[in-house]
């Protein structure tokens, strides 16, 4: 209960913490088998290389580590930033373009603290991230789905929508996406960047995931495209290296990364030093894309483990074949309601996510979210083997 | 220049950044001797005891550590925290009250986030904390200032801006305050519980300098005589570890806690699991309460210094003697121009904070805001000298 004469803010009106997270309490139950979590694998987080490089940096520039730091950035994290990003993406970038983030979520808050007001449209595909999705509504944004297909957002769709929606922004995730793995198709990226410029409104280009391939060439981002400015580029060190040290990136306008700066500020001031030191780090020693290289095919194994126990659903199951991420989305036939069978499949070991969470509208109760990185080969063929059995039964 | 069609929120209305971090930025000359900043003493700074913690953490939970985290908190933090306010703190507490933030700071915009809306009025000291005051407003809070005296906010004048402008929130630094050095008077504090819990207003009760006492008696927090749960403790490890590892807590109603979790998650998800681990650690090993033993002389000596040359001032110049904390506060005769004044300080390699920046109304261009912790006893010292010479230069 609150105290007397306290009350909620209004933007908080029908937020009440992500469905995930209500998901993510049911999980305590020992030996359940996780498939709803979007979690890299345990295995591929580099803990020990991490103790030798956070104990170096704390011995060798603990002083400033340990300091207030600025909200820019701690600057040898900076620098290898920069580096990385010139020899990985062929957009321009310089300093004045970059602000370290405390994972690529922060992006989300800091551009609608500095960029939007209530009752603006933001355009998302549908489904999206439900995470970035809560951020946008306790900012009082009016979510707008654009139409895709399997080939991501369709660029003639996301023309008629901003012509009738005005948006202030696109938010988009381009390469395997979440929910869906979906990876928007090459020749639809330049299109997206030329819309931006056309009717002047931001695109978020949400891009965590693009570094776990396992199969197909790499796209060029939606950035590489942007003449105008228009896109701001978020990255995060989550999904290669470490979710927990909470360390992205933002790429953009010199001045809108500088007003994001000052809503950072006002928030955690600036990310902590020792996460960036250590990110530093693993980039200038050349760590990053042989630690890439070695996690890769365990992933890849996992997620073929996955698409071949869903050949084996029961007729009617589509889902995405994805190249990479850590996602597979599944359509069962009509009528299925993934939110009502959940609790069962959860009694028997196994979890998901329902996958109308993620639609802004709503609806789509046939669907769920499949994780394959967190589980073991072993655990992805018996916890498969459940849910189809379970959904079998369901559909009679 | 931002992007085409692409504009500010509203609420970044007359938000530049604080006049603090302008200020940074000129200190970038060498032996330049900076009275302007709040950081604590980088002698202080633990930095060969938290490598060895980072890497012992990282080797014994690596995985958990490098793993997403819950909002919520690293588990074994929030245990160790809990022992450590209970062995502290007489007011009650169990985890569902507590919420690890990154830096206290974040407190402020995570309340704002759950519980104002654009036009809440807040009453806040004058002079306060600038930072904050900068959150509040991109916040779009009406900022009305309470009077107080040399025993910091004077409950019967509270009272009386309370039935006036029936605020949302106080917000109060109740020990060794940003900017004065100031601590609340012991008979002050119950008497602000209970206007809260009279009025139905939250008092956001921000104690970062609390252990860094170098005289007198430490007092209860206004959280001590909370018997209906309207106050907010903010704690941080900032003055007392490091600040650079953005470690901080709020202390409160379990409602109001979850509401902000809520919020936080929406920002940065969670607080990086590694510098909770070594928090937790530096808790559980007991290092802090010896670690605060250990600094404590050299910041008191640095205050008795700082205030030796004080003495020295031109005729009319009063200032704080704080018990603790970092900052003096000085008052200049009127007429005197801090901010004029500043740019030929700096000239003569001197650098403070003008006083105005830290009162809502503005106003008060004799004041100025300086910081002993970050400075040897020679930079004092010469310092100071430079300062009195230029002061009573520019008084004629």
């Amino acid at each position: 209960m609150l105290p007397s004469g306290v009350t909620y803010a209004d933007r908080f009106e029908g937020i009440s913490g992500s469905a995930i997270r209500a998901i993510f309490k049911v999980l305590t139950k020992p030996d359940m088998i996780s498939f709803a979590g979007g979690n890299p694998s345990n295995e591929a987080l580099p803990h020990e290389v991490c103790a030798e490089l956070a104990r170096e940096a704390l011995l060798t520039d603990g002083k400033r580590i340990l300091q207030y730091g600025a909200t820019e950035g701690y600057p040898p994290f900076l620098e290898s930033l920069l580096g990385y990003l010139k020899a990985n993406y062929r957009f321009p970038v310089e300093k004045e373009h970059l602000l370290p983030l405390s994972g690529s979520t922060q992006g989300i808050d800091v551009l609608c603290k500095a960029f939007t007001n209530p009752g603006d449209t933001v355009l998302v595909e549908s489904p999206t991230f439900l995470g970035n999705m809560q951020t946008l509504r306790i900012y009082q944004q009016r979510l707008v789905p654009v139409q895709s297909d399997e080939q991501g957002v369709i660029p003639e769709r996301l023309e008629e929508v901003v012509r009738r929606e005005r948006p202030k922004m696109l938010y988009i995730i381009p390469t395997f996406q979440n929910p869906t793995g979906r990876t928007l198709a090459a020749e639809r990226r330049e299109p997206i960047a030329r819309l931006a410029e056309k009717y002047g409104f931001l695109v978020v280009e949400d891009d965590p995931y693009r570094d776990l391939r396992y199969a197909g060439t790499p796209l060029p981002p939606i950035k590489e495209y942007d003449r105008s400015e228009h896109v701001i580029y978020m990255g995060s060190f989550s999904k290669i290296i470490s979710p927990g040290m909470r360390v992205g990136y933002m790429v953009g306008n010199a001045d809108i990364v500088a007003k994001c700066a000052i809503g950072k500020q006002g928030g955690d001031l600036h990310t902590a030093n020792l996460t960036q030191a250590i990110v530093d780090l693993y980039l200038r020693r050349n760590l990053l894309a042989p630690h890439i290289t070695d996690i890769l095919p365990s992933y890849r194994d996992k997620l073929n483990a996955m698409l071949d126990e869903l050949s084996a659903f029961p007729a009617g199951t589509t889902y995405t074949r994805p190249e990479g991420g850590l996602f597979i989305f599944v359509t069962m036939p009509e009528g299925f309601h993934a939110g009502e069978v959940f609790k069962e499949a959860v009694e028997r070991g196994v979890a998901y996510v329902p996958g109308t969470s993620f639609y802004p509208e709503g609806g789509h109760d046939n669907t769920l979210r499949l994780n394959f990185s967190n589980s073991t080969l072993d655990q992805i063929h018996r916890g498969m083997a459940i849910l189809r059995d379970l959904f079998a039964a369901r559909l009679g």
